[in-house]
């Protein structure tokens, strides 16, 4: 593309190191951006710097926070005895999108992954385990379903099973089986296979 | 959306302001510049702050410019007698883009569009007028193929009819026709229609 400014061909360019963003979309943008008032452009990238500068991570989940505790940890509304264990923070934004869970988060900031490279001890695994106390009633493990995201958990659950003599810490994980509104013949099998082994009882199906 | 720290809410929704930039994707564009160095994130505000800053447009041709002059204006390699009249700046990249042209352009700003509410005065007519002098020998219309751009080029026709006396300056517009890798029966009749009108010596076919 033959831009005929320096300008904004440095800012097409910044632009299109963004995931997904290739050289026309940002000129795109770029060109919409030259068309707003300067204090809507200031408005977007002071927003950029200040997140950049001030955005931490929550102490306790690992979460994205404002502040030493995130939002969450933060809530006294929330209840404290259960923890979702999730991937990344896009899991939280997304379960909590639901309006359906009312207790804490742990973020491991990904799963076991050997081929990855990415091993238990580039996970936030030990704060987990640090994080179950008697108090603690619950832990969901809401991780992708395939082979890693189960390693993950049976990883996890070894860590744990010293505190689980006391009985009183279940160990679950967000159900699987054919999404809302998906056509059965078009699931794939081990969908399928599993979800008519671990069938439920019809009262327990909550309709929306 | 549910998200739990008001500096990456306030991220995601200055982003999701641009044209084509939902949440999600607005989401994904700040979770990457999270993961990124604090230099990255300002090389990009950076560079959107100094085009807004100091972006300007040319004083001849109106498209943008790093200074009172457009790269192209600037350039004594380009060919001053031919004009090429382009509805915006978009235009002018996607014509240099082809490595085909070596004149001078002029950005109009848009195209006569009585239902838009856009009408000659607000469109950069009058300087080019104020361009067209004994030197120019062609002005090339490469506007929009539409009523509106037709409209267009019959308005600046008429204006520059007292010029055109002399019998020097030529009035052209880009070719149209079937696009080179289209297929004809999905051509519309339009199109196909005026191409076998306007039919043209195989020697002036030029393949790439």
């Amino acid at each position: 593309m033959q831009i005929s400014s320096s300008l904004l061909e440095n800012a097409v360019n910044e632009f299109s190191r963004l995931p997904g963003v290739g050289k026309k979309t940002a000129l795109r943008l770029v060109l919409h951006l030259i068309r707003q008032s300067p204090e809507e452009v200031t408005r977007l990238t002071e927003a950029l710097d200040k997140m950049k500068k001030e955005l931490r991570f929550c102490q306790v989940c690992h979460n994205i926070a404002d502040n030493n505790l995130c939002n969450i940890c933060a809530n006294p509304m929330r209840r404290k005895e259960t923890i979702c264990v999730v991937e990344n923070i896009r899991d939280v934004i997304a379960l909590e999108s639901t309006q359906q869970y009312s207790g804490l988060y742990h973020v491991l900031g990904g799963i076991i992954s050997p081929l990855d490279g990415i091993g238990p001890d580039q996970l936030n695994i030990e704060t987990l385990v640090g994080r179950v106390n008697p108090e603690i009633q619950e832990i969901i493990f809401a991780l992708s379903p395939n082979i890693q995201g189960d390693t993950t958990i049976y990883y996890i659950q070894k860590k744990l099973e010293p505190l689980l003599s006391a009985g009183t810490l279940r160990i679950t994980t967000i159900a699987r089986g054919i999404s809302f509104g998906g056509e059965l013949e078009y699931a794939d099998e081990l969908t399928l296979g599993r979800s008519i082994q671990n069938r439920m009882p019809v009262e327990k199906y909550v309709s929306h």
